[in-house]
């Protein structure tokens, strides 16, 4: 920008921020919403300032709500006997849009990551085992991420049930399905050998 | 989205508005922004109601700009008597960047398309006109896009600016730098022909 300095600079180096967002990316979107009346720059303002202050955690779950409970919290059809515990309410959306988890979740906040200070302090480790405590659980199914991080993560989980004698799975590791056997890698043929099951 | 509704689906909504953002992208900036303690929704909100207050078009050139004059008409190392005359004020940017050009723009606000209704009314053309007039202008340069809209508009320009006597000029068109002959479509080699220079 020739004028890149001032509150343009300002705007540019906030949108460079977002992920996904590069140098280019940015300019294009700054003119954008300057092109016209300002009518972008003012909506988009508005609804950012609504949603920092309306959106929260969900009591229950830590998934985003604007309400005391998520929507899928107060839904009295969902099977409360059942959590899937993930990482962000990003795999909360995931998991529904594949749409065949009919149980209820428990949003970590991330996950373990010791060497960048991510200790178990700062997830939601102790607010899950107050929930299968309360009663009425299950089952607990680990959808950690299938990394090393997401791995040590769901090992800590299951450390810290194990004494409430809640049965605990994990998401099948194997081939992603619609790829081929060309595609997968060492591990990924690994884990698709050790999890193999009968035809 | 799990909780598309309310505040959060506003948002993705105002997001995927932006040039270059499809659902995926907004949903991972939605997620970005509210991540922590919102701060990145709350500083990004606030840069854009201070842009959309103070970037305003510069009042020789219509550049934007959060003075009453932009910073490349303040320069008085800009050779006064160049006028190049852009689309928009990215166009503007491109052409610092390319660092070659010494003299003044002149943004016009868009390109001329009758069908959508953008008539020259709604373009600076006669704030282009009056420039030249108030004297001093040896050239002006139409750096409209190689397009057939962008055309249309040079011309309309040019037709608009004869009365004045100025000398008028176009950017250059042929091959494009570090492109390959293979790469190039019938029209630009028509234009690379037409436009051949002496060795």
């Amino acid at each position: 920008m020739s004028e890149a300095h001032g509150v343009m600079g300002d705007l540019l180096q906030e949108l460079t921020k977002l992920p996904g967002i590069g140098p280019k990316s940015a300019e294009r979107i700054a003119h954008f919403l300057l092109s016209g009346d300002r009518r972008h720059a003012k909506d988009l303002a508005r609804v950012l300032l609504a949603v920092a202050e309306k959106i929260r955690p969900c009591r229950e779950c830590f998934n985003l709500t604007e309400e005391e409970l998520c929507s899928i919290c107060r839904d009295p059809r969902r099977d409360a006997g059942l959590i899937c515990v993930v990482e962000t309410p990003r795999d909360v959306n995931s998991l529904e849009r594949a749409g065949t988890y009919r149980g209820l979740y428990h949003v970590l906040g991330g996950r373990l990551a010791p060497l960048e200070g991510m200790g178990p302090e700062r997830l939601t480790f102790s607010a899950l085992v107050d929930r299968v405590r309360r009663g009425g659980v299950r089952e607990v199914i680990l959808a950690t991420s299938p990394t090393l991080e997401g791995d040590g993560t769901a090992l800590f989980a299951a450390n810290v049930l194990a004494p409430t004698g809640v049965t605990i799975t994990r998401l099948a590791r194997g081939l992603p399905s619609g790829s081929s056997l060309e595609l997968a890698n060492a591990q990924m043929l690994a884990e698709a050998l050790a999890g193999r099951r009968a035809f």
